[in-house]
Protein backbone atom coordinates (compact mmCIF):
# COMPACT_ATOMS: atom_id res chain seq x y z
CA UNK A 1 0.00 0.00 0.00
CA UNK A 2 1.47 3.57 -0.67
CA UNK A 3 2.28 5.15 2.63
CA UNK A 4 -0.10 8.43 3.17
CA UNK A 5 0.42 11.21 4.75
CA UNK A 6 -1.01 11.23 8.27
CA UNK A 7 -4.80 12.98 8.15
CA UNK A 8 -4.14 16.08 10.31
CA UNK A 9 -6.87 16.71 12.62
CA UNK A 10 -6.15 20.32 12.60
CA UNK A 11 -7.31 20.23 8.88
CA UNK A 12 -10.32 18.12 9.25
CA UNK A 13 -13.25 20.56 8.48
CA UNK A 14 -16.84 19.58 8.60
CA UNK A 15 -17.87 18.63 5.29
CA UNK A 16 -20.44 21.39 5.05
CA UNK A 17 -17.70 24.33 6.48
CA UNK A 18 -19.30 23.77 10.10
CA UNK A 19 -22.79 25.15 8.69
CA UNK A 20 -25.24 23.40 10.74
CA UNK A 21 -26.72 20.41 9.07
CA UNK A 22 -29.27 17.57 10.25
CA UNK A 23 -27.47 13.78 10.30
CA UNK A 24 -29.51 12.37 7.46
CA UNK A 25 -31.80 9.39 9.10
CA UNK A 26 -31.38 7.01 5.53
CA UNK A 27 -27.84 7.15 5.77
CA UNK A 28 -25.03 4.95 7.54
CA UNK A 29 -21.68 3.91 7.02
CA UNK A 30 -19.87 0.80 8.87
CA UNK A 31 -16.72 1.33 10.51
CA UNK A 32 -14.96 -1.73 11.18
CA UNK A 33 -12.23 -2.67 13.63
CA UNK A 34 -9.89 -5.78 12.00
CA UNK A 35 -8.88 -7.96 15.64
CA UNK A 36 -11.64 -9.70 17.40
CA UNK A 37 -14.41 -7.92 15.93
CA UNK A 38 -13.42 -9.61 12.24
CA UNK A 39 -10.93 -12.08 13.04
CA UNK A 40 -10.57 -14.02 16.09
CA UNK A 41 -6.79 -12.48 16.59
CA UNK A 42 -6.85 -11.06 19.88
CA UNK A 43 -5.14 -13.75 22.21
CA UNK A 44 -2.65 -14.57 19.80
CA UNK A 45 -2.10 -10.60 19.83
CA UNK A 46 -2.23 -11.04 23.76
CA UNK A 47 0.57 -13.75 23.76
CA UNK A 48 2.96 -11.81 20.94
CA UNK A 49 2.73 -9.24 23.15
CA UNK A 50 3.43 -11.00 26.26
CA UNK A 51 6.59 -12.72 24.27
CA UNK A 52 7.85 -9.74 23.12
CA UNK A 53 7.68 -7.91 26.63
CA UNK A 54 9.64 -11.24 28.37
CA UNK A 55 12.15 -10.31 25.49
CA UNK A 56 12.57 -6.52 26.86
CA UNK A 57 12.94 -8.56 30.57
CA UNK A 58 9.27 -6.87 31.30
CA UNK A 59 6.87 -9.44 32.67
CA UNK A 60 3.40 -8.68 33.33
CA UNK A 61 0.03 -11.02 33.88
CA UNK A 62 -1.41 -11.92 30.22
CA UNK A 63 -5.11 -10.29 31.62
CA UNK A 64 -3.13 -6.72 31.48
CA UNK A 65 -2.08 -7.28 28.14
CA UNK A 66 -5.14 -8.22 26.84
CA UNK A 67 -7.06 -5.13 28.26
CA UNK A 68 -4.95 -3.16 26.38
CA UNK A 69 -4.95 -4.57 22.88
CA UNK A 70 -6.67 -2.51 20.40
CA UNK A 71 -4.96 0.49 21.63
CA UNK A 72 -2.20 2.28 19.65
CA UNK A 73 1.05 0.47 20.17
CA UNK A 74 2.71 3.03 21.29
CA UNK A 75 0.09 3.79 24.05
CA UNK A 76 -0.20 0.60 24.95
CA UNK A 77 3.40 0.19 25.76
CA UNK A 78 3.84 3.43 27.28
CA UNK A 79 0.29 2.45 29.86
CA UNK A 80 2.17 -1.35 30.54
CA UNK A 81 5.62 0.47 30.96
CA UNK A 82 3.83 2.72 34.06
CA UNK A 83 2.40 -0.76 35.65
CA UNK A 84 5.67 -1.87 35.95
CA UNK A 85 6.96 1.58 36.62
CA UNK A 86 9.52 1.26 33.87
CA UNK A 87 10.42 4.06 31.31
CA UNK A 88 11.29 2.69 27.36
CA UNK A 89 12.74 4.68 24.98
CA UNK A 90 11.70 5.65 21.60
CA UNK A 91 14.14 2.72 20.21
CA UNK A 92 12.84 0.16 22.77
CA UNK A 93 9.42 0.66 21.58
CA UNK A 94 9.77 0.16 18.24
CA UNK A 95 12.21 -2.78 19.07
CA UNK A 96 9.32 -3.86 21.43
CA UNK A 97 6.67 -3.20 18.08
CA UNK A 98 9.35 -5.38 15.52
CA UNK A 99 9.67 -8.16 18.40
CA UNK A 100 5.40 -8.23 18.59
CA UNK A 101 5.21 -8.27 14.69
CA UNK A 102 7.62 -11.04 14.57
CA UNK A 103 5.80 -13.11 17.21
CA UNK A 104 2.16 -12.60 15.93
CA UNK A 105 3.60 -13.43 12.86
CA UNK A 106 4.65 -17.33 14.50
CA UNK A 107 0.86 -17.76 15.62
CA UNK A 108 -0.96 -16.07 12.20
CA UNK A 109 -1.45 -19.49 10.93
CA UNK A 110 -3.91 -19.73 13.94
CA UNK A 111 -6.15 -16.95 12.65
CA UNK A 112 -9.09 -17.68 11.45
CA UNK A 113 -12.58 -15.22 10.78
CA UNK A 114 -14.62 -14.72 13.42
CA UNK A 115 -18.13 -16.03 12.96
CA UNK A 116 -20.71 -14.14 10.05
CA UNK A 117 -17.72 -11.93 9.38
CA UNK A 118 -17.16 -12.73 5.97
CA UNK A 119 -21.31 -12.72 5.78
CA UNK A 120 -21.75 -9.94 7.74
CA UNK A 121 -19.54 -7.75 4.74
CA UNK A 122 -20.90 -9.60 2.20
CA UNK A 123 -24.68 -8.44 3.47
CA UNK A 124 -23.57 -4.65 3.99
CA UNK A 125 -21.67 -4.59 0.56
CA UNK A 126 -25.16 -5.85 -1.35
CA UNK A 127 -27.33 -3.47 0.53
CA UNK A 128 -25.07 -0.51 -0.59
CA UNK A 129 -23.93 0.53 3.25
CA UNK A 130 -20.54 1.61 3.08
CA UNK A 131 -18.07 0.26 4.96
CA UNK A 132 -14.49 0.75 5.64
CA UNK A 133 -11.98 -1.31 8.19
CA UNK A 134 -10.10 0.55 10.98
CA UNK A 135 -7.23 -0.73 12.50
CA UNK A 136 -5.18 0.45 15.05
CA UNK A 137 -2.66 -2.21 13.67
CA UNK A 138 0.45 -1.11 11.16
CA UNK A 139 -0.87 -2.06 6.96
CA UNK A 140 1.80 -5.26 6.57
CA UNK A 141 0.47 -6.79 9.77
CA UNK A 142 -3.10 -5.74 8.44
CA UNK A 143 -2.54 -6.52 5.19
CA UNK A 144 -1.42 -9.83 6.13
CA UNK A 145 -4.73 -10.45 8.59
CA UNK A 146 -6.86 -9.46 5.85
CA UNK A 147 -5.80 -12.16 3.42
CA UNK A 148 -7.91 -14.67 5.51
CA UNK A 149 -10.84 -12.33 5.07
CA UNK A 150 -13.37 -12.04 2.14
CA UNK A 151 -13.47 -7.96 2.26
CA UNK A 152 -15.46 -6.53 -0.61
CA UNK A 153 -13.55 -4.61 -3.59
CA UNK A 154 -12.97 -1.14 -2.70
CA UNK A 155 -13.73 -1.04 0.89
CA UNK A 156 -11.04 1.53 2.40
CA UNK A 157 -8.30 -0.09 4.44
CA UNK A 158 -7.11 2.61 7.43
CA UNK A 159 -4.15 1.59 9.25
CA UNK A 160 -1.60 2.81 11.53
CA UNK A 161 0.27 4.54 9.42
CA UNK A 162 -2.79 7.03 7.68
CA UNK A 163 -2.96 8.86 11.17
CA UNK A 164 -0.96 11.03 13.78
CA UNK A 165 -2.72 8.95 16.80
CA UNK A 166 -4.39 5.71 16.68
CA UNK A 167 -7.65 4.58 19.25
CA UNK A 168 -8.46 5.51 21.90
CA UNK A 169 -7.88 9.04 19.71
CA UNK A 170 -10.88 9.10 17.16
CA UNK A 171 -8.62 9.90 13.84
CA UNK A 172 -8.72 6.23 12.60
CA UNK A 173 -12.63 6.65 12.34
CA UNK A 174 -12.98 10.12 11.44
CA UNK A 175 -10.39 9.32 8.53
CA UNK A 176 -12.29 6.01 7.64
CA UNK A 177 -15.63 8.39 7.52
CA UNK A 178 -14.00 10.87 5.40
CA UNK A 179 -12.72 7.98 2.42
CA UNK A 180 -16.30 7.17 2.52
CA UNK A 181 -17.51 10.69 1.91
CA UNK A 182 -19.78 10.56 5.42
CA UNK A 183 -19.85 12.26 8.41
CA UNK A 184 -18.83 10.60 11.56
CA UNK A 185 -22.27 10.93 13.12
CA UNK A 186 -23.47 8.72 10.05
CA UNK A 187 -21.09 6.64 10.87
CA UNK A 188 -21.53 3.12 13.01
CA UNK A 189 -18.47 2.13 14.62
CA UNK A 190 -17.98 -1.59 15.25
CA UNK A 191 -15.37 -2.99 17.78
CA UNK A 192 -14.62 -5.26 20.18
CA UNK A 193 -12.41 -2.91 22.72
CA UNK A 194 -12.82 -0.39 25.02
CA UNK A 195 -10.84 1.11 22.96
CA UNK A 196 -12.86 1.56 19.83
CA UNK A 197 -15.87 2.16 21.93
CA UNK A 198 -13.97 5.31 23.75
CA UNK A 199 -12.74 6.03 19.81
CA UNK A 200 -16.22 5.86 19.02
CA UNK A 201 -17.42 8.51 20.82
CA UNK A 202 -14.60 10.97 20.57
CA UNK A 203 -15.64 10.85 17.06
CA UNK A 204 -19.62 10.73 17.65
CA UNK A 205 -20.55 7.96 15.83
CA UNK A 206 -22.31 5.00 17.60
CA UNK A 207 -19.87 2.45 19.07
CA UNK A 208 -21.72 -1.13 18.81
CA UNK A 209 -19.40 -3.81 20.82
CA UNK A 210 -18.66 -6.88 20.28
CA UNK A 211 -17.79 -9.73 22.78
CA UNK A 212 -15.46 -11.64 20.44
CA UNK A 213 -12.30 -10.20 21.93
CA UNK A 214 -12.63 -11.25 25.09
CA UNK A 215 -13.95 -8.28 27.20
CA UNK A 216 -17.33 -8.82 29.10
CA UNK A 217 -20.65 -7.42 28.16
CA UNK A 218 -20.42 -4.90 30.88
CA UNK A 219 -17.08 -3.49 29.71
CA UNK A 220 -18.61 -2.25 26.56
CA UNK A 221 -21.52 -0.68 27.63
CA UNK A 222 -19.49 0.96 30.31
CA UNK A 223 -17.55 2.46 27.68
CA UNK A 224 -20.52 3.80 26.20
CA UNK A 225 -21.60 0.85 23.72
CA UNK A 226 -25.19 1.76 21.97
CA UNK A 227 -25.37 -2.12 21.57
CA UNK A 228 -23.28 -5.19 22.19
CA UNK A 229 -23.27 -8.35 20.41
CA UNK A 230 -21.67 -11.89 20.64
CA UNK A 231 -19.61 -11.48 17.23
CA UNK A 232 -20.28 -10.43 13.81
CA UNK A 233 -23.09 -13.10 13.21
CA UNK A 234 -24.68 -12.24 15.84
CA UNK A 235 -24.58 -8.41 14.75
CA UNK A 236 -25.96 -9.58 11.64
CA UNK A 237 -28.98 -11.33 12.83
CA UNK A 238 -29.76 -8.31 14.34
CA UNK A 239 -29.20 -5.52 11.60
CA UNK A 240 -32.18 -4.19 11.58
CA UNK A 241 -31.77 -2.69 15.61
CA UNK A 242 -28.74 -0.57 14.33
CA UNK A 243 -30.80 0.75 10.68
CA UNK A 244 -29.22 -1.31 7.99
CA UNK A 245 -32.39 -2.78 6.23
CA UNK A 246 -31.18 -6.11 5.44
CA UNK A 247 -31.42 -7.41 1.78
CA UNK A 248 -31.99 -10.91 3.49
CA UNK A 249 -35.54 -9.22 5.73
CA UNK B 1 -1.17 -38.78 45.53
CA UNK B 2 -3.68 -41.17 46.71
CA UNK B 3 -7.10 -41.16 45.53
CA UNK B 4 -9.98 -40.42 47.53
CA UNK B 5 -13.63 -41.46 47.99
CA UNK B 6 -15.63 -38.84 46.54
CA UNK B 7 -17.47 -36.58 49.08
CA UNK B 8 -21.16 -37.02 48.17
CA UNK B 9 -23.08 -34.27 49.29
CA UNK B 10 -25.84 -36.18 50.81
CA UNK B 11 -23.17 -37.39 53.57
CA UNK B 12 -22.52 -33.84 53.97
CA UNK B 13 -23.72 -32.71 57.54
CA UNK B 14 -23.44 -29.69 59.42
CA UNK B 15 -20.80 -30.61 62.00
CA UNK B 16 -23.57 -29.50 64.74
CA UNK B 17 -26.13 -31.76 63.47
CA UNK B 18 -28.50 -29.06 61.88
CA UNK B 19 -28.32 -27.19 65.34
CA UNK B 20 -28.21 -23.17 64.68
CA UNK B 21 -24.76 -22.11 65.34
CA UNK B 22 -24.05 -18.62 65.03
CA UNK B 23 -21.09 -17.66 62.44
CA UNK B 24 -17.88 -16.89 64.49
CA UNK B 25 -17.51 -13.51 63.32
CA UNK B 26 -13.82 -13.67 64.13
CA UNK B 27 -13.48 -17.33 62.36
CA UNK B 28 -12.36 -17.24 58.83
CA UNK B 29 -10.30 -19.52 56.12
CA UNK B 30 -9.52 -18.91 52.75
CA UNK B 31 -10.72 -21.37 49.69
CA UNK B 32 -8.14 -20.22 46.65
CA UNK B 33 -9.19 -21.33 43.37
CA UNK B 34 -5.60 -22.11 41.34
CA UNK B 35 -5.89 -21.42 37.54
CA UNK B 36 -6.17 -17.22 37.01
CA UNK B 37 -6.53 -16.53 40.58
CA UNK B 38 -3.20 -17.89 42.07
CA UNK B 39 -1.16 -18.88 38.78
CA UNK B 40 -1.37 -17.04 35.56
CA UNK B 41 -2.35 -19.94 33.40
CA UNK B 42 -6.10 -18.98 31.91
CA UNK B 43 -4.48 -17.75 28.53
CA UNK B 44 -2.34 -21.66 28.40
CA UNK B 45 -5.52 -23.28 29.16
CA UNK B 46 -7.78 -21.35 26.35
CA UNK B 47 -5.08 -21.97 23.36
CA UNK B 48 -5.25 -25.51 24.97
CA UNK B 49 -8.62 -26.45 24.68
CA UNK B 50 -9.18 -24.57 21.23
CA UNK B 51 -6.24 -26.90 19.64
CA UNK B 52 -8.13 -30.18 21.77
CA UNK B 53 -10.86 -29.14 20.11
CA UNK B 54 -9.60 -28.41 16.51
CA UNK B 55 -8.13 -32.22 17.07
CA UNK B 56 -11.71 -33.22 17.39
CA UNK B 57 -13.21 -30.76 14.45
CA UNK B 58 -14.63 -28.45 16.31
CA UNK B 59 -14.23 -24.62 15.59
CA UNK B 60 -15.23 -22.22 18.43
CA UNK B 61 -14.18 -18.18 18.56
CA UNK B 62 -11.82 -18.27 21.48
CA UNK B 63 -13.60 -15.79 23.81
CA UNK B 64 -16.20 -18.82 24.13
CA UNK B 65 -13.71 -21.06 25.39
CA UNK B 66 -12.11 -18.27 27.67
CA UNK B 67 -15.28 -17.99 29.43
CA UNK B 68 -15.98 -21.57 30.20
CA UNK B 69 -12.66 -21.99 31.44
CA UNK B 70 -12.87 -23.08 35.56
CA UNK B 71 -15.93 -24.84 34.66
CA UNK B 72 -15.55 -28.61 35.20
CA UNK B 73 -14.22 -29.80 31.76
CA UNK B 74 -16.97 -32.46 30.85
CA UNK B 75 -19.58 -29.50 31.46
CA UNK B 76 -17.13 -27.06 29.70
CA UNK B 77 -17.46 -29.61 27.12
CA UNK B 78 -21.45 -29.77 27.22
CA UNK B 79 -21.66 -26.23 26.88
CA UNK B 80 -19.38 -25.70 24.25
CA UNK B 81 -20.71 -28.59 22.26
CA UNK B 82 -24.51 -27.12 22.38
CA UNK B 83 -22.66 -23.77 20.70
CA UNK B 84 -21.60 -25.80 18.16
CA UNK B 85 -24.75 -27.75 18.09
CA UNK B 86 -22.82 -31.31 18.18
CA UNK B 87 -23.01 -33.66 21.11
CA UNK B 88 -20.16 -35.53 22.53
CA UNK B 89 -19.75 -39.24 23.55
CA UNK B 90 -18.38 -40.15 26.83
CA UNK B 91 -15.26 -41.70 25.20
CA UNK B 92 -15.28 -38.55 22.96
CA UNK B 93 -15.60 -36.40 26.19
CA UNK B 94 -12.47 -37.97 27.61
CA UNK B 95 -10.23 -37.88 24.55
CA UNK B 96 -10.91 -34.46 24.61
CA UNK B 97 -9.90 -34.21 28.04
CA UNK B 98 -6.87 -36.31 27.41
CA UNK B 99 -5.81 -34.03 24.34
CA UNK B 100 -6.13 -30.50 26.15
CA UNK B 101 -3.90 -32.31 29.53
CA UNK B 102 -1.06 -33.11 26.22
CA UNK B 103 -1.64 -29.17 24.57
CA UNK B 104 -1.51 -27.68 27.90
CA UNK B 105 1.68 -29.61 29.20
CA UNK B 106 3.58 -27.89 26.31
CA UNK B 107 2.63 -24.45 27.53
CA UNK B 108 3.02 -25.16 30.81
CA UNK B 109 6.96 -24.17 30.65
CA UNK B 110 5.07 -20.01 30.11
CA UNK B 111 3.07 -20.45 33.46
CA UNK B 112 3.94 -18.10 36.27
CA UNK B 113 2.62 -17.03 39.36
CA UNK B 114 0.70 -14.24 39.60
CA UNK B 115 1.74 -10.76 41.14
CA UNK B 116 1.72 -11.11 44.73
CA UNK B 117 0.48 -15.04 44.81
CA UNK B 118 3.12 -16.52 47.23
CA UNK B 119 2.99 -13.52 49.49
CA UNK B 120 -0.59 -13.98 49.87
CA UNK B 121 -0.15 -17.67 50.67
CA UNK B 122 2.78 -16.86 53.06
CA UNK B 123 0.57 -13.98 54.66
CA UNK B 124 -2.28 -16.28 55.26
CA UNK B 125 -0.23 -18.63 56.50
CA UNK B 126 1.98 -16.31 59.25
CA UNK B 127 -1.35 -14.97 60.12
CA UNK B 128 -2.77 -18.54 61.15
CA UNK B 129 -5.42 -18.07 58.31
CA UNK B 130 -6.53 -21.61 57.63
CA UNK B 131 -6.10 -22.13 53.89
CA UNK B 132 -6.79 -24.74 50.82
CA UNK B 133 -6.94 -24.75 47.18
CA UNK B 134 -10.09 -26.06 45.48
CA UNK B 135 -9.85 -26.35 41.35
CA UNK B 136 -11.72 -27.80 39.02
CA UNK B 137 -8.84 -29.37 37.44
CA UNK B 138 -7.59 -32.68 38.00
CA UNK B 139 -4.86 -33.72 40.15
CA UNK B 140 -1.90 -34.77 37.96
CA UNK B 141 -2.30 -31.14 36.27
CA UNK B 142 -3.13 -29.45 39.69
CA UNK B 143 -0.06 -30.99 40.98
CA UNK B 144 2.22 -30.10 38.28
CA UNK B 145 0.86 -26.75 38.27
CA UNK B 146 1.24 -26.21 42.30
CA UNK B 147 4.88 -26.96 41.38
CA UNK B 148 5.66 -23.20 39.84
CA UNK B 149 3.84 -21.88 43.50
CA UNK B 150 5.22 -21.84 47.18
CA UNK B 151 2.43 -23.60 48.90
CA UNK B 152 2.80 -23.37 52.77
CA UNK B 153 3.10 -26.89 54.02
CA UNK B 154 0.12 -28.86 55.24
CA UNK B 155 -2.82 -27.11 52.51
CA UNK B 156 -5.22 -28.86 51.53
CA UNK B 157 -5.50 -29.32 47.98
CA UNK B 158 -8.98 -30.96 46.34
CA UNK B 159 -8.87 -31.34 42.85
CA UNK B 160 -11.30 -32.28 40.21
CA UNK B 161 -11.05 -36.21 41.90
CA UNK B 162 -12.42 -35.55 45.40
CA UNK B 163 -15.56 -34.60 44.33
CA UNK B 164 -18.70 -35.63 42.27
CA UNK B 165 -19.32 -32.27 40.58
CA UNK B 166 -16.85 -29.72 39.93
CA UNK B 167 -17.50 -25.80 39.68
CA UNK B 168 -20.07 -24.31 39.34
CA UNK B 169 -21.35 -27.02 41.34
CA UNK B 170 -20.25 -25.83 45.22
CA UNK B 171 -18.66 -29.79 45.92
CA UNK B 172 -14.99 -28.81 45.81
CA UNK B 173 -15.83 -25.73 48.27
CA UNK B 174 -17.53 -27.28 50.65
CA UNK B 175 -15.07 -30.65 50.54
CA UNK B 176 -12.31 -28.17 50.99
CA UNK B 177 -13.82 -26.04 53.76
CA UNK B 178 -14.42 -29.98 55.96
CA UNK B 179 -11.07 -30.54 55.47
CA UNK B 180 -10.25 -27.12 57.25
CA UNK B 181 -12.89 -28.29 59.94
CA UNK B 182 -14.82 -24.94 59.50
CA UNK B 183 -18.11 -24.40 57.61
CA UNK B 184 -18.11 -22.78 54.46
CA UNK B 185 -20.18 -19.80 55.86
CA UNK B 186 -17.08 -19.16 57.72
CA UNK B 187 -14.67 -19.20 54.26
CA UNK B 188 -14.16 -16.93 51.75
CA UNK B 189 -13.72 -18.17 48.12
CA UNK B 190 -11.03 -16.19 46.34
CA UNK B 191 -11.42 -16.80 42.36
CA UNK B 192 -11.31 -15.38 38.74
CA UNK B 193 -13.83 -16.72 36.75
CA UNK B 194 -17.95 -16.37 37.38
CA UNK B 195 -17.63 -20.43 38.18
CA UNK B 196 -15.62 -19.71 41.36
CA UNK B 197 -18.06 -17.29 42.53
CA UNK B 198 -21.60 -19.24 41.56
CA UNK B 199 -19.98 -21.91 42.82
CA UNK B 200 -18.87 -19.52 46.13
CA UNK B 201 -22.72 -18.73 46.18
CA UNK B 202 -23.95 -22.18 46.45
CA UNK B 203 -21.86 -23.31 49.50
CA UNK B 204 -23.33 -20.01 50.82
CA UNK B 205 -19.28 -18.89 51.35
CA UNK B 206 -18.54 -14.99 50.23
CA UNK B 207 -16.55 -14.85 47.14
CA UNK B 208 -14.29 -12.70 46.12
CA UNK B 209 -13.64 -11.69 42.24
CA UNK B 210 -10.12 -11.30 41.08
CA UNK B 211 -9.38 -9.93 37.69
CA UNK B 212 -6.53 -11.79 36.83
CA UNK B 213 -8.12 -14.42 34.86
CA UNK B 214 -9.44 -12.15 32.36
CA UNK B 215 -13.01 -11.78 33.33
CA UNK B 216 -14.26 -8.17 33.70
CA UNK B 217 -15.02 -6.26 37.00
CA UNK B 218 -18.67 -6.34 36.03
CA UNK B 219 -19.17 -10.05 34.88
CA UNK B 220 -17.52 -11.00 38.63
CA UNK B 221 -20.01 -8.71 40.25
CA UNK B 222 -23.65 -9.68 38.52
CA UNK B 223 -22.05 -13.01 39.09
CA UNK B 224 -22.43 -11.84 43.18
CA UNK B 225 -18.86 -11.20 43.94
CA UNK B 226 -18.43 -9.76 47.47
CA UNK B 227 -15.42 -7.88 46.58
CA UNK B 228 -13.83 -7.65 43.47
CA UNK B 229 -9.77 -7.26 43.47
CA UNK B 230 -6.91 -7.03 40.46
CA UNK B 231 -4.99 -9.75 41.48
CA UNK B 232 -3.39 -11.41 44.56
CA UNK B 233 -1.19 -8.25 45.15
CA UNK B 234 -4.25 -6.19 45.37
CA UNK B 235 -6.43 -8.52 47.50
CA UNK B 236 -3.45 -8.80 49.98
CA UNK B 237 -2.77 -5.19 49.85
CA UNK B 238 -6.95 -5.66 50.73
CA UNK B 239 -7.01 -8.21 53.43
CA UNK B 240 -8.35 -6.19 56.13
CA UNK B 241 -11.31 -5.44 53.94
CA UNK B 242 -12.48 -9.22 54.40
CA UNK B 243 -11.63 -9.65 57.59
CA UNK B 244 -8.08 -10.97 58.11
CA UNK B 245 -5.98 -8.61 60.17
CA UNK B 246 -2.84 -8.47 58.37
CA UNK B 247 0.62 -9.31 60.30
CA UNK B 248 2.09 -6.89 57.99
CA UNK B 249 -0.28 -4.33 59.73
Amino acid sequence: MAQQEPTSLASYTCPNNGAFAAIQPSKIGFLLDLDGTLIDSVYMQVLAWQGALQRAGVNLAIWRIHRRIGMSGGLMINALAREVEREFSNSEIEQLQLDHESEYAKLLHLVRPLPGANELLATLSQASVPIAIATSGRANKAFRSLEILEVPTGTPIITREDVRHAKPDPDLFITAALRLGLKTEECLVVGDSVWDILAARRARSLGVGLLSGGYGREELVSAGAYRVYDDPADLLDHLDEVGVRSPRS
